[in-house]
């Protein structure tokens, strides 16, 4: 979806890497998390300066290969050290359909995935996974077993501004972002987390260490570029040079929504959730709304499978059940390329024409009838 | 240790990633390994066809973020479609210290840790990892164990001309590479596994899907550039542009293995494997011997904790212990950059004057009583 910005930038954020560079494992041995470019780290707690979404100071950086990797290193940083017995992993549904996957996918004796926050009745410690804004539904959320034993990992992957108002610079235990829906550049597979505890971030490190022996230098420069570009180009709105990577950002998440909404307007199949309007966005310095990554759509109560639906429409849709909801609710993409935009908008047109059609018919049948 | 031969290429091998390339998760669809760049896949191909150490006809491959993640993966895409219990996972010891750490750290209930294969005496299915050359002895091995029931992973990272006579092209059933062993680009964590079996190569791309989401770009694309180069630079001998990788690499272990002879000849405190001499070599077309990428150390028997000596003497080693040895030994790395090697025989011949002066002290106060 952002290849326009970077297009336009040129060769203004071109990384050039010789046959001789970043040889070795090792990126800075003084850094606990020895395998995290200093450059990168710079670019991250400047991002986050410029942008205010989440305080960095007194925290630890780790990076990892992609966010996933993150969640991984994170479960078993907190359930490593001492727990005689698996910890219990919930999220509240609707949940990111690979946290499941994640928590139960080599059985580990630590952990497992326990399902639906809003579900989870045992008195015993456990950790819950809160996204905001949400994936699927784009929601602002907080935690919600609130118990004592429980912690909190913060997914803050959409808490960027083309996405929703920044209202307050966050400041949780753990927090995980990552490039891909930050820049785009989810080819890069760059995720970061910050940490509050050392210890806890020291286990991150050795979960990184034993998977993979760190993270792709080349990935962590050339993020470094984009992150610091983005940081630079965002402190100035309305520059005709439109470097201002969010204001771009924003602005076709705006679009494509009024587009989206138009349709579902017209053709009453679908219904979206409702977002709080007019909020204040700090980045901004402006009321904005929230246009979240992902259209979370019920279809009309008669149809009971949504995804089904839109795949005979050549839609390609992630059913709810996939998120612990119910199959009457898909996820749709609203950050793909431009073209796959149009075309889904195009096809969930002609469901409505489609039905139109089908209603036309059947008044027309009813007609001759009576 | 490869940094003279990259500096000497210049910009030969540069790659240069401008900010809109690579934005996707996605490297080619049609592959089944979705995240494997087209240009990686040609290039490992093209560089075993050139130097003929393993055969990659028929064989799936998949890309990892280093060989690390690919033993994770193997060990989830070889019991997680069937068994019940947890398989045993076996290495004859001295055995790669990494490979406890990977099959223990998450407590999987599909795999554990069972130690060295040959006091493997269970009448149960197991997977046995054979390291050939061996790390961290060099020794050139096959399976131990052969029982029914058992899977073969060939961890080949040494299996290069600069480690080892290239004596066949092999084609075991799974294969483990990677690039930082074979050009030096570690900072890359790039990775690749040949696999007979379509099922198997599903399931360790399932792994990397969920543990990663892919593996980085720029890394895939990077390296693929490094291996044609290495592929299209080694078909030609002795030329005098120098670009054939391997016999720089060759001749660098050879003038490091001749050094570190010499010393250990005179200073008679340390003994080391004994390597098949002068093998015929198809790579190089010629006789040559052994150098393996670290020299496995034995103390001399009334030394018991060898590692703690060399650390006395500021020389950074792994005890045998963490292969499942004994403290007698230490691996010593002949990889690393030229002055952190000149260093390391610096301190080492030291060790050796140092005794050699207890001795004379020794002789001193002999000859002062008689």
């Amino acid at each position: 979806m952002y290849e326009a910005f970077w297009e336009k930038m040129g060769d203004r954020c071109t990384v050039e890497i010789k046959g001789c560079d970043s040889l070795s494992y090792f990126s800075n041995p003084k850094n606990p998390c020895w395998f995290l470019e200093p450059k990168l780290e710079e670019a991250i707690r400047s991002l986050h300066g410029a942008v205010g979404n989440a305080v960095t100071d007194g925290y630890s950086i780790v990076v990892g290969t992609g966010s996933s990797h993150l969640v991984n290193a994170v479960l078993y940083a907190l359930t490593s050290n001492h727990q005689p017995n698996q910890i219990s992993v919930v999220s509240a549904a609707p949940y990111y359909s690979a946290y499941p996957e994640i928590a139960d996918l080599v059985r580990s004796g630590l952990y497992k995935w326990a399902g639906d926050a809003r579900q989870f009745d045992k008195d015993e410690p456990y950790i819950e996974l809160v996204t905001s804004p949400n994936n699927p539904n784009g929601v602002i959320q907080g935690s919600v077993v609130n118990r004592d034993g429980g912690i909190l990992v913060h997914d803050l992957a959409y808490y960027w501004p083309q996405y929703t108002p920044i209202t307050s610079s966050l400041e949780f235990n753990i927090m995980l972002f990552t490039a891909s829906k930050c820049t785009g550049h989810a080819g890069s597979r760059i995720g970061w987390a910050l940490v509050k505890d050392k210890e806890v971030a020291k286990r991150m490190i050795k979960f990184m260490e034993v998977t993979t022996i760190g993270v792709s230098k080349e990935s962590q420069l050339r993020v470094a570029n984009i992150l610091q570009f983005i940081a630079d180009g965002c402190k100035q709105f309305g520059s005709p040079q439109g470097d201002n990577f969010f204001e771009f950002g924003q602005s076709l998440m705006k679009k494509r929504w009024q587009i989206l909404r138009e349709i579902l307007k017209e053709n009453q199949m679908f219904t979206i959730p409702k977002y709080p309007l007019d909020q204040h966005c700090n980045f901004f310095g402006d009321i904005t709304n929230a246009h979240p990554a992902f259209a979370w759509m019920k279809c009309k109560e008669e149809i009971e499978d949504c995804e089904k639906l839109l795949r005979g429409h050549q839609i390609l849709a992630r059913s709810g059940r996939r998120f612990g909801s119910d199959p009457g609710f898909v996820r749709v993409s609203m950050v793909g390329r431009e073209d796959e935009f149009n075309l889904f908008i195009d096809r969930l047109s002609k469901i409505q024409s489609f039905n139109n059609g089908d209603e036309k018919d059947k008044a027309n049948a009813s007609g001759n009838l009576v």
